[in-house]
Protein backbone atom coordinates (compact mmCIF):
# COMPACT_ATOMS: atom_id res chain seq x y z
CA UNK A 1 0.00 0.00 0.00
CA UNK A 2 1.37 3.36 -0.79
CA UNK A 3 1.08 6.74 1.11
CA UNK A 4 -1.46 7.70 -2.38
CA UNK A 5 -3.96 4.94 -1.34
CA UNK A 6 -3.50 5.00 2.66
CA UNK A 7 -7.13 6.73 4.05
CA UNK A 8 -5.97 9.65 6.14
CA UNK A 9 -8.14 10.47 9.02
CA UNK A 10 -8.96 13.35 11.41
CA UNK A 11 -11.75 13.89 14.15
CA UNK A 12 -12.98 17.36 15.37
CA UNK A 13 -13.50 18.64 18.86
CA UNK A 14 -15.85 21.57 19.06
CA UNK A 15 -15.54 22.96 22.78
CA UNK A 16 -18.02 25.37 23.42
CA UNK A 17 -21.21 25.92 26.02
CA UNK A 18 -22.41 28.74 23.38
CA UNK A 19 -22.91 25.69 20.71
CA UNK A 20 -24.87 23.54 23.08
CA UNK A 21 -26.80 26.39 24.31
CA UNK A 22 -28.26 27.29 20.85
CA UNK A 23 -26.38 30.75 21.36
CA UNK A 24 -24.27 30.89 18.65
CA UNK A 25 -23.99 28.89 15.05
CA UNK A 26 -21.19 26.78 14.80
CA UNK A 27 -19.03 27.66 11.74
CA UNK A 28 -15.91 25.82 12.53
CA UNK A 29 -17.29 22.33 11.54
CA UNK A 30 -18.01 23.17 7.50
CA UNK A 31 -14.46 25.30 8.04
CA UNK A 32 -12.44 22.70 9.39
CA UNK A 33 -13.95 19.85 7.33
CA UNK A 34 -13.37 22.07 3.91
CA UNK A 35 -10.09 22.11 4.59
CA UNK A 36 -8.89 18.91 5.79
CA UNK A 37 -10.88 17.83 2.40
CA UNK A 38 -7.84 19.80 0.37
CA UNK A 39 -5.13 18.27 2.38
CA UNK A 40 -6.04 14.76 1.38
CA UNK A 41 -7.93 14.05 4.91
CA UNK A 42 -10.98 12.70 5.77
CA UNK A 43 -12.88 14.33 8.73
CA UNK A 44 -14.48 11.19 10.72
CA UNK A 45 -16.33 12.15 13.89
CA UNK A 46 -16.89 15.52 15.05
CA UNK A 47 -17.93 15.80 19.03
CA UNK A 48 -18.91 18.90 20.33
CA UNK A 49 -18.68 18.85 24.40
CA UNK A 50 -19.07 21.78 26.93
CA UNK A 51 -16.87 23.79 28.71
CA UNK A 52 -15.97 20.97 31.09
CA UNK A 53 -12.41 19.50 31.40
CA UNK A 54 -13.93 15.75 31.67
CA UNK A 55 -15.58 15.78 28.59
CA UNK A 56 -12.73 17.24 26.98
CA UNK A 57 -10.36 14.69 27.98
CA UNK A 58 -12.49 11.93 27.14
CA UNK A 59 -13.51 13.58 23.86
CA UNK A 60 -9.68 14.01 23.05
CA UNK A 61 -8.84 10.68 24.15
CA UNK A 62 -10.79 8.79 22.29
CA UNK A 63 -10.52 10.92 19.04
CA UNK A 64 -6.77 11.39 18.71
CA UNK A 65 -6.51 7.41 19.20
CA UNK A 66 -8.33 6.81 16.65
CA UNK A 67 -7.53 9.49 13.92
CA UNK A 68 -4.62 10.56 12.40
CA UNK A 69 -4.90 14.23 13.55
CA UNK A 70 -7.25 15.28 15.98
CA UNK A 71 -8.04 19.35 15.69
CA UNK A 72 -9.82 21.25 18.72
CA UNK A 73 -11.41 24.81 18.24
CA UNK A 74 -12.52 26.87 21.32
CA UNK A 75 -11.56 27.63 24.83
CA UNK A 76 -7.91 28.68 24.19
CA UNK A 77 -8.41 32.36 24.80
CA UNK A 78 -7.24 34.43 28.03
CA UNK A 79 -10.57 33.97 30.26
CA UNK A 80 -11.54 31.68 32.98
CA UNK A 81 -13.81 29.34 30.15
CA UNK A 82 -10.87 29.24 28.61
CA UNK A 83 -9.57 25.36 29.32
CA UNK A 84 -8.55 23.34 26.72
CA UNK A 85 -5.28 23.44 26.89
CA UNK A 86 -5.12 22.25 30.48
CA UNK A 87 -7.65 19.60 29.10
CA UNK A 88 -5.41 18.41 26.44
CA UNK A 89 -2.10 18.74 28.34
CA UNK A 90 -4.16 16.04 31.17
CA UNK A 91 -5.41 13.74 28.30
CA UNK A 92 -1.72 13.40 27.45
CA UNK A 93 -0.23 12.99 30.58
CA UNK A 94 2.11 16.33 30.30
CA UNK A 95 2.82 19.72 32.60
CA UNK A 96 0.74 22.83 31.11
CA UNK A 97 3.97 24.93 30.33
CA UNK A 98 4.73 28.87 29.33
CA UNK A 99 5.89 28.29 25.68
CA UNK A 100 8.75 30.89 25.37
CA UNK A 101 7.96 31.77 21.66
CA UNK A 102 4.65 32.27 22.20
CA UNK A 103 5.24 34.75 25.01
CA UNK A 104 7.67 36.79 22.73
CA UNK A 105 4.87 36.96 20.21
CA UNK A 106 2.38 38.12 22.87
CA UNK A 107 4.89 40.87 24.43
CA UNK A 108 5.67 42.26 21.07
CA UNK A 109 1.84 42.32 19.64
CA UNK A 110 0.51 43.82 23.05
CA UNK A 111 3.08 46.43 23.33
CA UNK A 112 0.80 48.95 21.65
CA UNK A 113 -2.29 47.17 23.02
CA UNK A 114 -1.65 47.69 26.83
CA UNK A 115 0.69 45.46 27.82
CA UNK A 116 1.27 41.71 28.44
CA UNK A 117 -0.99 41.36 31.49
CA UNK A 118 -1.76 37.62 33.11
CA UNK A 119 -4.81 36.91 31.50
CA UNK A 120 -3.39 37.87 27.99
CA UNK A 121 -0.02 35.42 29.08
CA UNK A 122 -2.41 32.44 29.59
CA UNK A 123 -2.48 32.25 25.66
CA UNK A 124 1.12 31.57 25.54
CA UNK A 125 0.26 28.04 27.76
CA UNK A 126 0.74 24.70 25.93
CA UNK A 127 1.02 21.43 26.98
CA UNK A 128 4.68 20.47 27.42
CA UNK A 129 6.80 19.93 24.35
CA UNK A 130 3.81 21.28 21.93
CA UNK A 131 4.83 23.84 19.05
CA UNK A 132 3.03 26.85 17.58
CA UNK A 133 0.54 27.18 14.80
CA UNK A 134 1.47 30.91 13.35
CA UNK A 135 -1.76 33.29 13.56
CA UNK A 136 -1.50 36.47 11.99
CA UNK A 137 -4.73 38.05 12.88
CA UNK A 138 -4.60 38.27 16.92
CA UNK A 139 -1.14 37.64 18.38
CA UNK A 140 -2.23 34.49 20.11
CA UNK A 141 -1.21 31.42 17.95
CA UNK A 142 -2.59 28.00 17.69
CA UNK A 143 -0.80 24.96 18.73
CA UNK A 144 0.23 21.11 17.90
CA UNK A 145 0.97 19.17 21.08
CA UNK A 146 1.30 15.40 19.37
CA UNK A 147 -0.86 14.70 16.74
CA UNK A 148 -3.45 17.12 18.35
CA UNK A 149 -4.17 20.67 16.57
CA UNK A 150 -5.60 23.15 18.80
CA UNK A 151 -7.25 26.10 17.20
CA UNK A 152 -9.33 29.17 18.12
CA UNK A 153 -13.14 29.35 18.42
CA UNK A 154 -13.20 32.89 16.35
CA UNK A 155 -14.10 31.21 12.78
CA UNK A 156 -11.97 34.20 11.23
CA UNK A 157 -8.98 33.16 13.51
CA UNK A 158 -9.04 29.41 12.64
CA UNK A 159 -9.39 30.19 9.18
CA UNK A 160 -5.45 32.11 9.92
CA UNK A 161 -4.77 28.88 11.57
CA UNK A 162 -5.53 26.31 9.21
CA UNK A 163 -3.91 28.93 6.47
CA UNK A 164 -0.45 28.62 8.41
CA UNK A 165 -0.97 24.59 8.29
CA UNK A 166 -1.60 24.83 4.69
CA UNK A 167 0.51 21.63 2.89
CA UNK A 168 2.16 20.71 5.99
CA UNK A 169 0.33 17.88 7.05
CA UNK A 170 0.55 14.46 5.33
CA UNK A 171 -2.65 13.61 3.54
CA UNK A 172 -3.66 10.98 0.84
CA UNK A 173 -5.81 11.22 -2.60
CA UNK A 174 -8.56 13.89 -1.80
CA UNK A 175 -11.69 12.65 -1.63
CA UNK A 176 -13.30 14.46 -4.68
CA UNK A 177 -16.80 15.30 -5.52
CA UNK A 178 -19.18 15.99 -8.19
CA UNK A 179 -23.02 17.04 -8.26
CA UNK A 180 -26.14 16.71 -10.34
CA UNK A 181 -29.15 17.97 -9.28
CA UNK A 182 -32.59 16.95 -10.81
CA UNK A 183 -36.32 18.43 -10.08
CA UNK A 184 -37.49 15.05 -8.44
CA UNK A 185 -38.82 13.54 -5.36
CA UNK A 186 -35.65 10.92 -4.31
CA UNK A 187 -38.28 8.78 -3.48
CA UNK A 188 -38.61 8.11 -7.26
CA UNK A 189 -35.39 7.25 -8.24
CA UNK A 190 -34.05 5.40 -5.15
CA UNK A 191 -33.51 2.05 -7.07
CA UNK A 192 -31.63 4.29 -9.62
CA UNK A 193 -29.24 5.62 -7.14
CA UNK A 194 -28.87 2.42 -5.11
CA UNK A 195 -27.85 0.46 -8.10
CA UNK A 196 -25.71 2.99 -9.36
CA UNK A 197 -23.56 3.30 -6.12
CA UNK A 198 -23.29 -0.97 -6.16
CA UNK A 199 -22.02 -0.65 -9.74
CA UNK A 200 -19.21 1.61 -9.07
CA UNK A 201 -16.88 0.04 -6.54
CA UNK A 202 -15.47 3.07 -4.34
CA UNK A 203 -17.91 5.57 -5.07
CA UNK A 204 -20.41 7.26 -2.63
CA UNK A 205 -23.61 8.44 -3.81
CA UNK A 206 -25.30 11.12 -1.39
CA UNK A 207 -29.22 12.07 -1.89
CA UNK A 208 -29.71 15.56 -0.51
CA UNK A 209 -33.35 16.55 -0.89
CA UNK A 210 -34.75 20.00 -0.43
CA UNK A 211 -38.30 21.54 -0.89
CA UNK A 212 -37.59 25.26 -2.80
CA UNK A 213 -40.03 27.75 -4.76
CA UNK A 214 -43.20 24.97 -3.97
CA UNK A 215 -40.87 22.34 -5.62
CA UNK A 216 -39.46 18.52 -4.55
CA UNK A 217 -36.04 18.52 -5.51
CA UNK A 218 -32.98 16.61 -4.73
CA UNK A 219 -28.96 17.18 -5.60
CA UNK A 220 -26.75 13.62 -5.58
CA UNK A 221 -23.07 13.87 -4.63
CA UNK A 222 -21.07 11.54 -6.41
CA UNK A 223 -17.66 10.87 -4.29
CA UNK A 224 -14.53 9.08 -5.10
CA UNK A 225 -10.83 9.20 -5.16
CA UNK A 226 -10.75 8.28 -8.37
CA UNK A 227 -12.30 11.64 -11.21
CA UNK A 228 -12.72 9.11 -14.06
CA UNK A 229 -14.92 6.80 -11.88
CA UNK A 230 -16.94 10.14 -11.03
CA UNK A 231 -17.26 11.01 -14.22
CA UNK A 232 -18.75 7.45 -15.09
CA UNK A 233 -20.88 7.30 -12.29
CA UNK A 234 -22.27 10.33 -12.82
CA UNK A 235 -23.07 9.86 -16.90
CA UNK A 236 -24.64 6.32 -15.34
CA UNK A 237 -26.97 8.62 -13.41
CA UNK A 238 -28.01 11.35 -15.94
CA UNK A 239 -28.76 8.36 -18.25
CA UNK A 240 -30.83 6.50 -15.91
CA UNK A 241 -32.73 10.21 -14.81
CA UNK A 242 -33.54 10.71 -18.26
CA UNK A 243 -34.73 7.28 -19.23
CA UNK A 244 -37.34 7.91 -16.16
CA UNK A 245 -38.44 11.09 -17.96
CA UNK A 246 -36.32 13.18 -15.37
CA UNK A 247 -34.07 15.90 -16.77
CA UNK A 248 -30.63 15.75 -14.90
CA UNK A 249 -29.18 19.32 -14.47
CA UNK A 250 -25.05 19.20 -14.23
CA UNK A 251 -23.48 21.24 -11.13
CA UNK A 252 -26.65 20.59 -9.19
CA UNK A 253 -29.65 22.45 -8.59
CA UNK B 1 -34.88 16.62 45.06
CA UNK B 2 -37.69 18.00 43.13
CA UNK B 3 -38.04 17.74 40.03
CA UNK B 4 -37.23 21.59 39.46
CA UNK B 5 -34.09 20.92 40.77
CA UNK B 6 -33.09 17.99 39.16
CA UNK B 7 -31.24 18.50 35.73
CA UNK B 8 -32.31 17.04 32.81
CA UNK B 9 -30.11 16.35 29.87
CA UNK B 10 -29.95 15.42 26.24
CA UNK B 11 -27.87 14.35 23.53
CA UNK B 12 -27.53 14.91 19.44
CA UNK B 13 -26.44 12.44 16.94
CA UNK B 14 -26.33 14.18 13.45
CA UNK B 15 -25.51 11.53 10.76
CA UNK B 16 -24.26 13.03 7.84
CA UNK B 17 -21.38 12.29 5.36
CA UNK B 18 -22.47 15.48 4.02
CA UNK B 19 -21.50 17.45 7.58
CA UNK B 20 -18.34 15.59 7.52
CA UNK B 21 -17.75 16.77 4.20
CA UNK B 22 -17.62 20.18 4.98
CA UNK B 23 -20.73 20.65 1.82
CA UNK B 24 -23.53 21.39 4.21
CA UNK B 25 -23.72 24.51 7.26
CA UNK B 26 -25.57 22.51 9.97
CA UNK B 27 -28.28 23.96 10.94
CA UNK B 28 -29.88 21.34 13.34
CA UNK B 29 -26.98 21.85 16.82
CA UNK B 30 -28.30 25.27 17.16
CA UNK B 31 -32.03 24.33 16.15
CA UNK B 32 -32.35 21.34 18.66
CA UNK B 33 -30.07 22.97 21.22
CA UNK B 34 -32.85 26.23 21.20
CA UNK B 35 -35.80 24.16 21.25
CA UNK B 36 -34.54 21.73 24.34
CA UNK B 37 -33.11 25.10 26.08
CA UNK B 38 -36.62 26.17 25.92
CA UNK B 39 -38.27 22.73 27.38
CA UNK B 40 -35.72 22.59 30.40
CA UNK B 41 -33.44 20.25 28.77
CA UNK B 42 -29.82 20.62 28.23
CA UNK B 43 -27.86 19.89 25.33
CA UNK B 44 -24.86 18.19 26.84
CA UNK B 45 -23.07 16.86 23.77
CA UNK B 46 -23.73 16.30 20.15
CA UNK B 47 -21.60 14.02 17.80
CA UNK B 48 -21.29 14.30 13.76
CA UNK B 49 -20.97 10.73 12.49
CA UNK B 50 -20.85 9.64 8.80
CA UNK B 51 -23.55 7.31 7.12
CA UNK B 52 -21.94 4.28 8.90
CA UNK B 53 -24.26 1.60 10.96
CA UNK B 54 -21.29 0.64 13.23
CA UNK B 55 -20.38 4.87 13.80
CA UNK B 56 -24.33 5.69 14.21
CA UNK B 57 -24.53 2.43 16.79
CA UNK B 58 -21.48 3.28 19.09
CA UNK B 59 -22.80 7.19 19.29
CA UNK B 60 -26.55 5.83 19.86
CA UNK B 61 -25.18 3.26 22.55
CA UNK B 62 -22.98 5.63 24.07
CA UNK B 63 -25.33 8.96 24.76
CA UNK B 64 -28.57 7.19 25.35
CA UNK B 65 -26.88 5.48 28.52
CA UNK B 66 -25.81 8.94 29.76
CA UNK B 67 -28.25 11.53 28.91
CA UNK B 68 -32.48 11.71 29.97
CA UNK B 69 -32.78 12.01 25.89
CA UNK B 70 -31.12 11.60 22.78
CA UNK B 71 -31.80 12.86 19.52
CA UNK B 72 -31.00 12.32 15.66
CA UNK B 73 -31.03 13.89 13.06
CA UNK B 74 -30.61 12.62 9.56
CA UNK B 75 -30.47 9.33 7.51
CA UNK B 76 -34.38 8.74 7.95
CA UNK B 77 -35.80 9.63 3.92
CA UNK B 78 -36.35 7.35 1.11
CA UNK B 79 -32.90 6.51 -0.79
CA UNK B 80 -29.77 4.01 0.14
CA UNK B 81 -27.60 6.12 2.23
CA UNK B 82 -30.75 6.58 4.96
CA UNK B 83 -29.81 3.86 7.46
CA UNK B 84 -30.32 5.31 10.84
CA UNK B 85 -33.30 3.59 11.56
CA UNK B 86 -31.69 0.13 11.20
CA UNK B 87 -28.29 1.59 13.15
CA UNK B 88 -30.80 2.56 15.88
CA UNK B 89 -32.53 -0.45 16.56
CA UNK B 90 -29.43 -2.72 16.19
CA UNK B 91 -28.35 -0.25 18.91
CA UNK B 92 -31.38 -1.05 20.79
CA UNK B 93 -31.02 -5.02 20.24
CA UNK B 94 -34.83 -4.86 18.59
CA UNK B 95 -36.03 -5.55 14.80
CA UNK B 96 -37.01 -2.78 12.13
CA UNK B 97 -40.77 -3.39 11.26
CA UNK B 98 -42.99 -1.12 9.29
CA UNK B 99 -45.65 0.59 11.38
CA UNK B 100 -49.08 0.43 10.15
CA UNK B 101 -49.89 4.38 11.23
CA UNK B 102 -46.66 5.34 9.45
CA UNK B 103 -47.44 3.47 6.47
CA UNK B 104 -51.06 4.93 6.16
CA UNK B 105 -49.98 8.44 6.70
CA UNK B 106 -47.60 7.85 3.71
CA UNK B 107 -49.95 6.71 1.83
CA UNK B 108 -52.46 9.00 2.05
CA UNK B 109 -49.53 11.71 1.46
CA UNK B 110 -48.23 9.84 -1.90
CA UNK B 111 -52.13 9.46 -3.11
CA UNK B 112 -51.83 12.53 -5.06
CA UNK B 113 -48.07 12.33 -5.26
CA UNK B 114 -47.73 8.96 -7.59
CA UNK B 115 -48.15 6.33 -5.28
CA UNK B 116 -46.26 4.93 -2.41
CA UNK B 117 -43.69 2.78 -4.16
CA UNK B 118 -41.13 0.86 -2.11
CA UNK B 119 -38.86 3.77 -1.66
CA UNK B 120 -41.35 5.86 0.35
CA UNK B 121 -42.26 2.69 2.02
CA UNK B 122 -39.21 2.62 3.35
CA UNK B 123 -40.12 5.79 5.70
CA UNK B 124 -42.36 3.28 7.19
CA UNK B 125 -40.00 1.62 8.83
CA UNK B 126 -39.29 1.72 12.38
CA UNK B 127 -37.58 0.05 15.36
CA UNK B 128 -39.87 -2.32 16.73
CA UNK B 129 -42.09 -0.92 19.65
CA UNK B 130 -41.33 2.76 18.35
CA UNK B 131 -44.03 5.53 18.25
CA UNK B 132 -44.82 8.01 15.58
CA UNK B 133 -43.31 12.00 15.84
CA UNK B 134 -45.89 14.25 13.86
CA UNK B 135 -44.53 15.76 10.72
CA UNK B 136 -46.97 17.95 8.62
CA UNK B 137 -44.61 18.71 5.89
CA UNK B 138 -43.79 15.66 4.17
CA UNK B 139 -45.94 13.32 5.35
CA UNK B 140 -42.89 11.16 6.67
CA UNK B 141 -43.02 10.90 10.53
CA UNK B 142 -40.57 11.27 12.82
CA UNK B 143 -39.79 8.18 15.18
CA UNK B 144 -39.80 7.81 19.61
CA UNK B 145 -38.06 4.72 20.00
CA UNK B 146 -37.48 4.20 23.88
CA UNK B 147 -35.55 7.27 24.79
CA UNK B 148 -34.42 7.76 21.21
CA UNK B 149 -35.66 10.18 19.19
CA UNK B 150 -35.44 10.31 15.13
CA UNK B 151 -35.38 13.46 13.45
CA UNK B 152 -35.32 14.80 9.99
CA UNK B 153 -31.77 16.12 8.02
CA UNK B 154 -33.58 18.29 6.70
CA UNK B 155 -33.65 21.48 8.90
CA UNK B 156 -37.62 22.66 7.68
CA UNK B 157 -38.77 19.64 8.25
CA UNK B 158 -37.09 18.83 11.69
CA UNK B 159 -38.41 22.05 13.04
CA UNK B 160 -41.99 20.46 12.05
CA UNK B 161 -41.31 17.49 14.28
CA UNK B 162 -39.70 19.44 17.25
CA UNK B 163 -42.63 21.68 17.14
CA UNK B 164 -45.06 18.54 17.34
CA UNK B 165 -42.84 17.76 20.05
CA UNK B 166 -43.07 20.60 22.03
CA UNK B 167 -44.50 20.15 25.93
CA UNK B 168 -44.00 16.53 25.58
CA UNK B 169 -40.95 15.79 27.18
CA UNK B 170 -40.38 15.92 31.20
CA UNK B 171 -37.76 18.87 31.94
CA UNK B 172 -36.39 20.51 34.68
CA UNK B 173 -36.06 24.45 34.84
CA UNK B 174 -34.74 26.02 32.11
CA UNK B 175 -31.64 27.29 32.28
CA UNK B 176 -31.79 30.96 31.60
CA UNK B 177 -29.40 33.50 29.76
CA UNK B 178 -28.33 37.58 29.56
CA UNK B 179 -26.32 38.92 27.79
CA UNK B 180 -23.68 42.35 28.19
CA UNK B 181 -21.60 43.46 26.13
CA UNK B 182 -18.24 45.69 25.96
CA UNK B 183 -15.93 47.41 23.66
CA UNK B 184 -12.87 45.40 25.19
CA UNK B 185 -10.40 43.34 25.32
CA UNK B 186 -11.67 40.15 26.99
CA UNK B 187 -7.89 39.56 28.16
CA UNK B 188 -8.38 43.15 30.14
CA UNK B 189 -11.17 42.39 32.31
CA UNK B 190 -10.17 38.26 32.96
CA UNK B 191 -9.75 38.89 36.42
CA UNK B 192 -13.15 40.75 37.01
CA UNK B 193 -15.14 37.63 35.10
CA UNK B 194 -13.21 34.81 37.18
CA UNK B 195 -13.84 36.86 40.29
CA UNK B 196 -17.66 37.64 39.71
CA UNK B 197 -18.49 33.88 38.13
CA UNK B 198 -16.78 32.53 41.49
CA UNK B 199 -19.08 35.20 43.44
CA UNK B 200 -22.23 33.63 42.40
CA UNK B 201 -22.57 30.31 43.18
CA UNK B 202 -24.51 27.94 39.70
CA UNK B 203 -23.89 30.55 37.68
CA UNK B 204 -21.75 30.46 34.63
CA UNK B 205 -20.38 33.39 32.81
CA UNK B 206 -19.06 32.55 28.91
CA UNK B 207 -17.24 35.38 27.56
CA UNK B 208 -17.24 34.85 23.44
CA UNK B 209 -14.56 37.80 21.77
CA UNK B 210 -14.78 39.17 18.22
CA UNK B 211 -13.31 41.74 15.87
CA UNK B 212 -15.86 44.02 14.62
CA UNK B 213 -15.92 47.60 12.39
CA UNK B 214 -11.70 47.03 13.40
CA UNK B 215 -12.36 47.23 17.19
CA UNK B 216 -11.84 44.44 19.88
CA UNK B 217 -15.55 43.47 21.85
CA UNK B 218 -16.83 40.96 23.86
CA UNK B 219 -19.96 39.63 25.30
CA UNK B 220 -20.46 37.91 28.75
CA UNK B 221 -23.24 36.01 28.86
CA UNK B 222 -24.68 34.52 32.27
CA UNK B 223 -26.96 31.26 32.50
CA UNK B 224 -28.41 30.27 35.82
CA UNK B 225 -31.83 28.40 36.23
CA UNK B 226 -32.41 31.74 39.16
CA UNK B 227 -33.34 35.16 36.94
CA UNK B 228 -32.82 37.01 40.21
CA UNK B 229 -29.12 36.03 40.23
CA UNK B 230 -28.64 36.54 36.97
CA UNK B 231 -29.93 39.99 37.55
CA UNK B 232 -27.66 40.42 40.34
CA UNK B 233 -24.21 38.98 38.62
CA UNK B 234 -24.74 41.13 35.51
CA UNK B 235 -24.93 44.09 37.88
CA UNK B 236 -21.83 43.34 39.36
CA UNK B 237 -20.25 42.86 35.96
CA UNK B 238 -21.88 46.34 35.01
CA UNK B 239 -19.95 48.01 38.52
CA UNK B 240 -16.61 46.25 38.08
CA UNK B 241 -16.82 47.38 34.07
CA UNK B 242 -17.46 51.04 35.14
CA UNK B 243 -14.96 51.11 37.20
CA UNK B 244 -12.45 50.28 35.09
CA UNK B 245 -13.47 52.74 32.89
CA UNK B 246 -15.21 50.65 30.56
CA UNK B 247 -18.95 50.72 29.30
CA UNK B 248 -20.86 47.96 29.71
CA UNK B 249 -23.80 47.55 26.90
CA UNK B 250 -26.64 45.81 28.44
CA UNK B 251 -28.26 42.74 25.84
CA UNK B 252 -24.59 42.37 24.10
CA UNK B 253 -23.08 44.41 21.05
Amino acid sequence: MTNESRIWTAALVVVGDEILSGRTQDKNIAQVATWLGVQGIRLREVRVVPDDMDAIIEAVNTLRARNDYLFTTGGIGPTHDDITVDAVAAALGVDVVIHPKARAILESYYTTRGGLNDARLRMARVPDGADLIDNKVSGAPGIRAGNVYLMAGVPGITAQMLDGLTGQLEGGLPLLSATLGCWVAESEIADLLRETEKAFDGVQIGSYPFFREGRTGANFVVRSVSESQIADCVRTLEQGLTALGREPVAGGI
